[in-house]
């Protein structure tokens, strides 16, 4: 038999995933505290139990979703060869970013189609995560830079936002009905990459 | 002293002006029905006499949010001269909808930031209009693809959407104290060009 802190701690992560879902569909206007508490088959005044309000379950899945993010990409560069090309890493980052968003995680779903729809007073722990996560694009783009290969036109800011822009706004139209997902990591990766890259 | 529909028309139109400040700022679910009234400034229920309900506003402004970008790109593409190359009439929209979105139109702002958030009931019209828009997108990237301007390792339509949320994201971001909208149009253009072009 499961002990109680166990069992607590799973019906907790239930109520989050629930929530993922209902936020990354429905989006922050759209979920109630009844969707959510009939997505993880509890009772809705026992969300009440793990979490102070409504809008506590919704700020904790926009941290994780980008969280997740982060932590996924992070490894996946950290996997590579230490020779990897920069431009190589990028077109890594690109295919982990989309594949985190489009196959894997509602919680970055919801915190990327949510992003700039919550009050400030829920954003404050997502917005630190965010900009941790444009760090890690930061330093991608600066190392292909100084490696001399990106063209001196760009300016690296507005590169950078663009690129994220493209990959996040994925999240709104991709369809797995309509074309592969390989499809659209690799036009993303072409474009990407002869986008920033040196003729 | 004008007549009274004229009266009656520039009321309706600073309420829909209004709504779409709000809209733009806060989003479908912070947007309420007394933000615009005091934005409009004028009483809340009088809105009741212009439209049904707070959703037909925001309807209205998300249709026209796109319309009126969908107006200022074609607008833009049909002064060109007839030989304009296939990737320089690309340029051309991108600077047409960054500006758009980001100087001119809270409508366009509000509709971008809001699509995908609204009650399937309200987006029935926005979404006629925004298959419209990618129409022209499509269409300019058809033509260039036929005049051997673009890389033929590219999905077309996985290119289009990335696209369109690279220059979409941007109003989540954009932020005039930050750096010219130049220099994000310009980098917009050379990614958008090197990213689908012939090397």
């Amino acid at each position: 038999m499961p002990d109680a802190a166990t069992k607590s701690e799973r019906t907790r992560q239930r109520i989050l995933d629930a929530a993922a879902h209902v936020l990354s569909v429905r989006g922050y206007s759209g979920t109630r505290l009844s969707d959510i508490a009939r997505h993880a088959a509890v009772q809705a005044p026992a969300i009440y139990y793990y979490f102070p309000s409504r809008e506590d379950v919704i700020e904790e899945v926009m941290w994780a979703g980008v969280s997740r993010m982060r932590t996924h990409v992070r490894s996946v560069l950290d996997a590579l060869p230490p020779e990897t090309p920069p431009l190589d890493r990028i077109d890594a980052a690109v295919e982990a970013h989309l594949r985190h968003e489009l196959e894997i995680s509602d919680y970055t779903r919801a915190a990327i189609r949510n992003a700039g729809q919550l009050p400030e007073h829920i954003q404050t722990r997502q917005l630190a995560e965010a900009n941790r996560y444009g760090d890690l694009w930061r330093t991608l783009i600066a190392d292909a830079a100084k490696a001399g290969a990106i063209r001196s036109d760009l300016d690296l800011r507005a590169a950078r936002m663009l690129i994220l822009g493209a990959l996040n706004w994925a999240v709104e139209w991709w369809n797995p009905r309509r074309g592969s997902l390989t499809t659209v990591v690799e036009t993303a990766q072409s474009l990407i990459r002869n986008g920033l890259g040196v003729r």
